[in-house]
This record gives structure tokens, C-alpha cells and sequence, in this order.
């Protein structure tokens, strides 16, 4: 039996504690500033507003202010579930309360732009841990199509552990031994990272065409439009691969669980899917946001505007090939510069 | 204006009248033996009864035994739209009548198994011309995500145009130039083949948690089986992947229109996917297809059957290593030995 702390209490680090407490685990839940609610309804009845499902036994839940009594004593790994604006404040919770820190699993997904670069979330936990002098941490991510309410409900769900550290995996994945949790070990940090953020943009595009149907009105024949969702899925699959070649991951993950696989899931539903519905429908980024999905964390479109601006200017100087990325382009224009979605078809599928 | 003959009537020899009328051309679409009864609603309605759409003007209809007449004059280029069973078929009526051949351009998708050899229709259909004296055909396919009544609503479709000869692609693309189809050229005609015949058999796989669901019921919280569905999605990928390299295709076109795309609009809906729906509801493939699909043609499930004993002999020799193609197996004993379909967890996503 390990002791594990689970930093963010929402959908996905909530349902995390799943599998780990069905592996035997002690699993200590210490939910952000924004998840106190949560946390004290899951003190007072055991079942989480959000999942609508109750927490397993050996979870004990914490508030933010209790996080240091959440990290007495051992502690064999920390999970970080909270959202990609939340890395920063994070880094600083946890820094000085670390001494010997354990591996640390990162759930968080995105992208930062510094200085022309894309770079991941792990290494931007690494370095603001190291400038706490907490140096030697090993951190590592989950990716692969895993959405959370499936997960709590002990749903058969694969994922990819990524880490370049063998010594890493070997110490973590024995940790996640639920019978219903197919772990699956990757070295390719960046590959498995730049598809687990790159699958949220491209869903603004593959739910597209369910919103045109609705804009457009059912044909005579009552013909759907998959074929250009299928279309567009292909091309963000391209895409992606360009992507994570850029930043210097390898291919296999991209028809793998952290891409083709988790952008299948994502497509299925959720947040990212309805804004995608909306553009097709005839919205604009900012009206579609205001109106139906104002208090909804976008990872799409908080992507698109995190990195929109470095990828602007990577393209204008040629680092990175215009030609190759039509459909990123196009949802840059949408969000970044609220113009309508439009189709570049003469710009996809080229050899 | 070019001359196109299609042969074939069904939903996709059929549909694939729109695009060529659209650009302009004079289609004769020819039914087979078994699509007379639509060749006869399309001559007294103009409606195919199957698409349910009127065909365009430009379209002229003719049944099986008007074959000879429907080829005279000049003919710019032949379409192949029967299903798998009826390739031989379609080679005995044309070879005798064809004197300098056009190229012919194949809308049906499979294998054949030839001393354990798997082989792509093309070939088989250019080796059967040959038969009949007919030595100087070009034979190329179509592959990618295009359900045939969406091409008939003339929803934005994007395909990929497969043939090893560039005189080939540079003759035909121009002539299928409708605004809504987008025709791209792909060299890897047994990539585009492989991928556009397996994909019938993994969509057996994805529709799967469908069933599943239903059998086992909803969670607590509502939760759905996407994540199942998404793993099998990215392992079929995964062994088409390697099923294309082992028939001498290319990696690309398995993440793109052929593969991916393709698979994606597969598992969108129809018999296909219906059949995995009662495979994962706990029906074995011989009640299912005698208690809801008697009448139905069942691509995945016809190329097991005609592929089947010639993997496992390959498997048992080693040609193919089994452990790379644990879905498949799982498939064929679905298909091929009536057993229940397992989920092999442990041998999926290896690296």
C-alpha cells in the first residue's frame, strides 16, 4: 500500500483517486481554492458533486489550507489534477512544503509558449520546483483518451504513462493496478503532451460539421455530415504529427492512445465539442463563449489563445510551414481573431 | 466533357454519379443483375430508391444486359462499383467487350487471399482483364471517409485517389472535379486498400462498448463507454498499421484519409457497426446475422471470413507475428469460429 496526494479535486483528479484506491492505496484528495465545495460536500456525504458518483473508501478529503497536514508523512507520489492555469499556483503551493519529493504524475494538459518555443507542462513544474530548490523531482504525465466520469464509474480506460525516466515508470505504474485501468508505459513525454493539448484545438474543428448540419438543415435524403468530420479528423491527425515533430516527439503516439485515440474520445461530447457546434451553427468564438459557455473552462480555445500568438509569429518567419497547418490556422482565425470557422479544403490532405 | 460508365448501381456506384455529373460529364450508370429493380425506379422516377435522392440530369440508366450498349463509343473512364462477391462477375461482362480499355477506377473495397498472399482488388481485376486479352489496363481505387449518401447530398466529401501510375492520376483527378469532392493522389495503392478493407473489420471492434453498454446498463453517474471505444480505435490503427507494412503499403495514409478517416466515419453508423452493437450486446456473429442482418451485406465480416484461414495459417507459421494483432484474432474468433468477442486487454498497446 502507497500513500498518494491527489493536488486538484475537479472531474479528473477526483476520478484519478479511482483507480488508485482500488489498487489498495491510501489516497489523500486535497482539492484547490476553487474546489472547496466539492470537498466539503464530498466530507459530508462521500459522493462528488461533479462525477455524481461516490468517492471510493481511503480517499480522505482536504481543502487547499490543509495541504500541508495532506503531506505528513510518507508520500510515494503526487498526482497533479489541476488546471493548466492552476501549474503556476501549484508550483508555489507545493514548493516549500517539499523536502524529498516523490515522482509527481501530472493529469494537467497544455502547452506554454516562451520565447518561440512550445513547451510542457512537466518541465515547466520541474523548473519552478527546482527554483524552490526542490531539484531532484521526476515528473511525468498521463495521456490517452480517459474521460473522467467513465473512470469513476470503473469503466475499462487506456492510457499511456510517459516519462523519460525508466526508474520512473517502474516505481509508478505497479501504483495504478486497477483491474479496469490499462496503463501503458511511453518514453516519449513531448509526443504523448503535444497530443494530449494539440486533440483539444482540433476538436473545435472534427465537431464542426454538427453544428453546419444544424445551420444548414438535413438534405433530402437525410444525409449527416461525417464525411467531412471525418475529414477534418484526418487532417488534425496530420497536423499533430507536424506538431509533435516540431517539438521534437516521435510519431507512434499520434495514431496511438495520446492522439488518434484521445481525440476519438474528445469528439464524443463535452465542452470543447459544443463550442465546436456553436461555430458550425454560425457563431463567432466570443458570442458562442458568452452566451453559452461563460463560466466553462475551453482547453481548445484557452490553447489556441495561450500559444495563438507564438504560432503567428513561427509561421510568419517560416520556423514552422504555413502550408502544413491549414486547419490550425483556421482556428486561430476563430479564436484568436473571432472570424468566422471556415474549411480550407484546398489546403488539406497535401502529400 | 467526358464519357464515364459506371458499373454497378447500388448506394456508392450510384452516389459516385454526382460528382461526375456535377463536373459535367455524361454517366451511364449500369446496373448488375441484382440492382435492376433500381435501375428500373431511377428510368419511371429519376429517385434511386436506395439513396433516396433524385439522380442528376446527365445520368443515363441501364440494366445489366444493356452492358454492350452502355460501352458504345468512346468511354473516358469505367468506375467499379459493385460490391466484393460480384468482382468476378464484373471482370467476365467487361472482358469480352472491352477492345482499348479506359481506365478503370474501383469504388469496391477487400481482399482476397491467394496462397497466403493477401492481394488488393485491383490487381485481381487487372490480372482477370488480362485473362480475356485485355492486357493494358489501369486500374486504380478510391479510398477515404465518403458514405455514399452524403456524396448524393453533395456534402463536402474528401477522398483519396490510389494508382502508381502518375499518367493515371493526372487523367482521372481533373475529371472528378465537382465543388464539394475532394479528390487528392495518393501513389500507395496498396496502403489506400488495405486500409479501406480493414477498416470494415476493426469497425467490428469500436461499435463494440456500444452493446456492451446496453447489456451491462448505465452507471451510477450516466457514465458511457467512450474510453473502451477510443482504446479499440487507436489499437486498430495500431494493427492496420502493421498489416499495411506487412502487404508492402506505407505508414501515411494509415492516420489519414484511408485509415483514420476512414475508420472514423465507419463507426459513425450503418451494418457494420450494427453488427458490433449485437456483438457487444452478448449475440454471437451467427445469431446476430440470422436474427437481425440475414439480408445484409457485412463488410468486416465478409473479409474475415474470406481473409481468416489464411492469417491464422499465417500467424501459426509466424509470417505474421500474433502478438502485434491481438484485435484481429479476437475479430476472427468472433467471426470466423462463432466464439464470443473477448477484449484482450493485456496484449493491447504494446510498444
Amino acid at each position: 500500500m502507497a500513500n498518494v496526494l491527489i493536488l486538484g479535486a475537479g472531474m479528473m483528479g477526483s476520478a484519478f483517486s479511482f483507480p488508485l484506491a482500488d489498487a489498495g492505496h491510501a489516497v489523500r484528495l486535497v482539492g484547490t481554492h476553487l474546489d472547496r465545495e466539492w470537498i466539503v460536500a464530498v466530507r459530508e456525504t462521500g459522493i462528488h458533486p461533479k462525477l455524481k458518483i461516490k468517492l471510493p473508501e481511503g480517499v480522505t478529503p482536504f481543502t487547499h489550507d490543509e495541504l500541508a497536514e495532506a503531506l505528513t508523512g510518507a508520500i510515494d507520489l503526487i498526482v497533479l489534477g489541476v488546471n493548466s492555469a492552476g501549474v503556476d499556483w501549484a508550483v508555489e503551493q507545493l514548493g516549500p512544503l517539499l523536502k524529498t519529493p516523490p515522482p509527481i504524475l501530472m493529469l494537467t494538459k497544455g502547452l506554454r509558449a516562451v520565447q518561440d518555443r512550445l513547451r510542457i507542462l512537466p518541465d515547466i513544474v520541474r523548473e519552478g520546483l527546482a527554483r524552490h530548490g526542490v531539484s531532484t523531482t521526476k515528473v511525468g504525465a498521463v495521456g490517452g483518451p480517459c474521460i473522467a466520469g467513465e473512470l469513476a464509474a470503473r469503466r475499462d480506460s487506456s492510457v499511456v504513462i510517459a516519462s523519460a525516466d525508466a526508474a520512473f515508470l517502474d516505481r509508478v505504474l505497479p501504483l495504478l493496478a486497477a483491474p479496469y485501468y490499462h496503463a501503458h508505459p511511453s518514453t516519449d513525454v513531448v509526443g504523448v503532451e503535444a497530443c494530449a493539448a494539440f486533440k483539444n484545438l482540433y476538436t473545435l474543428a472534427v465537431g464542426f460539421p454538427a453544428g453546419l448540419l444544424a445551420k444548414q438543415g438535413r438534405a433530402p435524403n437525410d444525409a449527416f455530415m461525417h464525411n467531412l468530420a471525418a475529414s477534418l479528423f484526418a487532417q488534425s491527425l496530420r497536423e499533430m504529427e507536424h506538431f509533435v515533430h516540431f517539438m521534437g516527439g516521435a510519431s507512434a503516439n499520434v495514431r496511438g492512445l495520446p492522439g488518434a485515440g484521445d481525440l476519438y474520445v474528445t469528439c464524443q461530447g463535452g465542452r470543447n465539442t459544443r463550442l465546436a457546434y456553436l461555430l458550425g451553427s454560425g457563431l463567432r468564438y466570443r458570442e458562442a463563449k458568452a452566451r453559452y459557455l461563460a463560466d466553462q473552462t475551453l482547453e481548445g480555445a484557452e490553447l489556441a489563445l495561450a500559444i495563438g500568438p507564438t504560432l503567428d509569429h513561427l509561421f510568419q518567419q517560416g520556423t514552422l510551414n504555413p502550408v502544413v497547418f491549414p486547419l490550425a490556422a483556421a482556428i486561430l482565425d476563430a479564436i484568436c481573431r473571432d472570424l468566422p470557422m471556415q474549411v480550407p479544403w484546398t489546403a488539406f490532405h497535401r502529400e
